[in-house]
């Protein structure tokens, strides 16, 4: 392909910007044409810096240029819906972060504008693209453990979200659970049958009162036979918690935190290592480049994405299960 | 105390055995006595080998024997708390290897016996007295952790039992996770409120259709909010599995197999470990030889035994729960 | 600092490469204006990729550009010296790949020239800059570790060079242990007093016929009373293996190698590590990044480099003399 | 062998108790009959406590005991060589402690006058014995590590000796060293050429004013090319640190300290694991029994022991050299 994909980025937050940063350092194939943001100044001001061409308060002048092959979707929860279905009307190839919606039928009808429009769709389950999780799913697709058992998923905050941000979140299950949903069915490549949640308010008594657990433990039954388990926290003391076991037939295999450097020190007050990298921009950075790389890959070779639609949607069925099963008390069919 | 404490063993089987020379190895104020098997020819094998004066067929004869202070009860789960009643109305202290028995009643009728007779009585969790555990429960202890909210427990045999075995061990939860059972309850000091049960046969399908299963993950909630998670698996590829991880409001501790040696190599191949400690006696060896030393400093003592008559009886109300919750798939409330 | 520090690359080849890389995607301050190889097509055609302005045979081209600021000298080591001489007399700040050059005298004519010149000057010892001896650096400088008495440097390639190259690149002390050297003196902030080489052509007989070595532990008793030990191998099968472990009077550290994923995982055959990271672009792709921004901040700070030219010219003293230590069998006084 | 192996003990000090207990709880096949002390009341008290037939004043009265087997002689260093001889000429196998004597004429006594008497003799180099060594060895005699390149010996003592030790043991080379001395030898199965030290008083400047040194690096080459280096210190503020690696032509192995449990736990203030096991008496007290099972076998099974007279005698040659190193700043061939 002699000519760049031209993409236009929709929301100039965090997020929008590690994007930005990832096509600029890593991904020459790709030229950003235009940023938009509902607070303008905020999409000028990097669009500035970055040396993106045009800067928009409304990501529909994005969707109108017709050079722009493809967006990404890095606003608001509440609004990936929307620009997704109108993307796709316009033909742009869609990437768009996670959630896709706290609704399944807002997914479905955006699974249904992309497949109607026939575009790239992909979901930001960045993990997926991790170091550590990717070679997790090497060492199970090569058939060096067997069939799988049993995987645990262990995923726990640095720090509990403001309470206010628990509300509109949908909850830890739909806010955090998710990537860890997604895990599950990535490392089983299976559906969720069944799921049971033991879950508590022990970190926050304001998250409890905003109608929210910030500790949980996930159990789910997967049509394969398997069993998966993921505890949470809102609240690691030592930091970001990203770990995964899985048991199978004919071995496990574990994959520890990242952290700054390897050393280990000794005194007379004991053995000291590293804490795991704290922050889950700085865990993560690497995912989050090459899961814009996939997706750039797979405009370019028109392959299908590597996190489709329904990778979208089955998560929040699954979070949807787990709040039923934890205000229930029971487990959920799914 | 100037005499030494006089021991019966009952049972001259493997764990029996092993009693004796934890004794014989590491305890010098006590003297076994006498041991007892059904199969006469057993008992006196072994005490000639091991210099123990007297052997018998019938476990009576050394209740009958009012030298001896103390018993070990090491026969067949299934006439322990029999063995125990009369041990206990004959005025020995006891030692009864775990589970006391399969039904609570009989238990319940254990513990009675032994209040009544007012003698030590002592279960044989061993694991409680593993370096590894240990290691954990003091660091709960000392405050560290802060407040415990999650508790993981890895439990994985290398091999799995007979289908025959399956069978008359009362199911994989009384016979194998009740050790399980044990370790929350020590960690977390805090008594099981519900059980739910995910568990599947995929292993052996004649452990299925002896009504079994070899693959469970099982999720307790605590009385004091914390939730325990046990994972077991009736064959682990690569060796005996033992670790906890215990996660509090304050920092987490994992704690990983024992292994014959420190090394680690690295060729063009890879990079290499040692594989765990295979087998249960290997791996736990001097916690069979701390739980009888700690038994005996109780008598010499005067003071409560560390795994009580409460703590045989409440992982078999555990166990029954999580029979259960897999029988009816759901949670069991104790 | 308003306009953007503007840089000429001498030597389009790996590490002239990989400056350009790193400068683009993470030194927004700088702009290369320029870049020179004797091999001009290979200089055309890498500004033509990278949107480097200008591209030329001579880098005298370069020296004359009076816009530009700085210099990195990445062409063959026989050359730098000559160039940075001329570089420090056009008043260009230099960045100098290691080593300067092979002969004392013609590094001491460098130095002389940028002292003469007052321009900034770095040598490319990038290691400093890697985040493990950085971190071991670090827990020194703390006094963590009390005062130094053990450095102990592993330093192994993963593959011999030809014995070609082992002719002209001055032979294995002054080609690959020239790191090492450096590292010592970093990690201790002492000079080195006397050497003493122990070494051997164990890997390859063309190598020992090219009157080199392949096989090395190389002792140095440093001026403050620590003990340095440095062992290379030309060819550890495993891959690159870059470690260093520090010895002070309270403790001591201790850095592993990188790795491409924390996964351990563990079958019937063994328990698996992941290997180093094989080669030491990736192993050391930060470091190269790291140590030009910190070129790049002493020239807009006005700021003392952090690798000197006098830490350029001792790790050739400390090499020669290891060279005499080996060839005489015994110790070299510095 | 019908009856049991008979043996008396020479020497009612820290290793002759040990050796005491190995036999009794893990040698059956051996009786222990005397111990003598030329402290009587040491050896009297210690015979009564264990059960022990007879003790004496003079170690003459058990060579005199013609039912005695074998003596393990556990005295003083510098009475090593005279009863040994003594006890050569009485037809006992002996277990000599190391070292030998520090004298080399004294030791080749000792081995003619048990080569003469055909006895079994075996020196208490019991680190060939330890798990972790072991294992090592047993990698390079499989052939896994190619041939051995570089061996690197961590040897840190937790504590100094008071200056007066220093004194009269012969200094650090001849204490300590030895055992490293003999690590080499062991691992290498081959003799050292020549010996460099680079040593230093770093810790303790009485240690300096009694002529001794408490830092060293000693690097060794070996007759068949390959390359040793140990380190040394007296005081290790971490504990007590035994480590080896080897690294060979096809991989390297290395071995870390021995922990009391494999507890690795974190919190805000860092990650923390166990220190090494502190005193060397718990690091090593397998092997210590080991060692005494090996000789026994020798004994019962008519082998040659595993650590030789040979054995005994090069580590003292090596560790003559060192000293020699040391004062004259160069190194000393064999």
């Amino acid at each position: 392909m002699d000519k760049k994909i031209k993409i236009g980025i929709i929301g100039a937050g965090r997020i929008g910007r590690v994007n930005t940063l990832s096509i600029k350092n890593f991904i020459p194939e790709v030229e950003i044409k235009a940023i938009s943001d509902i607070d303008f100044s905020a999409a000028k001001e990097w669009a500035e810096e970055q040396g993106i061409p045009h800067a928009y308060e409304d990501y529909k002048d994005i969707l109108k240029d017709t050079e722009i092959d493809a967006v990404l979707i890095c606003s608001s929860t509440d609004t990936h819906a929307q620009i997704a279905i109108e993307a796709a009307e316009s033909g742009k190839h869609i990437f768009c972060e996670k959630p896709v919606d706290l609704s399944t039928e807002k997914v479905e009808a955006v699974l249904e504008a992309v497949d109607k429009a026939d575009v790239k769709f992909q979901v930001g389950f960045n993990r997926r693209f991790d170091h550590n999780f990717a070679k997790v799913k090497e060492l199970i697709d090569s058939g060096e453990l067997g069939d799988v058992h049993i995987v645990k998923i262990t995923s726990r905050d640095p720090e509990p979200p403001s309470p206010e941000y628990a509300k509109v979140s949908g909850g830890m299950f739909l806010d955090m659970t998710i990537h860890d949903f997604d895990m599950a069915r990535f490392l089983t490549d299976s559906e969720v049958k069944k799921v049971y949640v033991a879950a508590n308010c022990m970190i926050d008594p304001a998250i409890g009162e905003a109608g929210d657990v910030d500790t949980a433990v996930i159990t789910l039954k997967m049509e394969d036979g398997s069993i998966c388990v993921i505890d949470n926290s809102r609240k690691a003391a030592y930091g970001y918690d990203q770990r995964v076991e899985v048991f199978g037939s004919k071995g496990k295999v574990e994959v520890e935190n990242d952290t700054p450097s390897t050393a280990s020190w000794s005194t007379s007050e004991g053995v000291f290592c590293e804490k795991p990298k704290y922050f889950f921009l700085e865990r993560y950075i690497d995912s989050f480049g090459d899961e814009i790389k996939s997706f750039i890959d797979s405009i370019i070779n028109d392959k299908d994405t590597l996190v489709t639609g329904i990778d979208g949607l089955k998560p929040i069925e699954i979070g949807l299960a787990a709040k039923r099963s934890h205000e229930e008390g029971k487990p959920i069919e799914l």
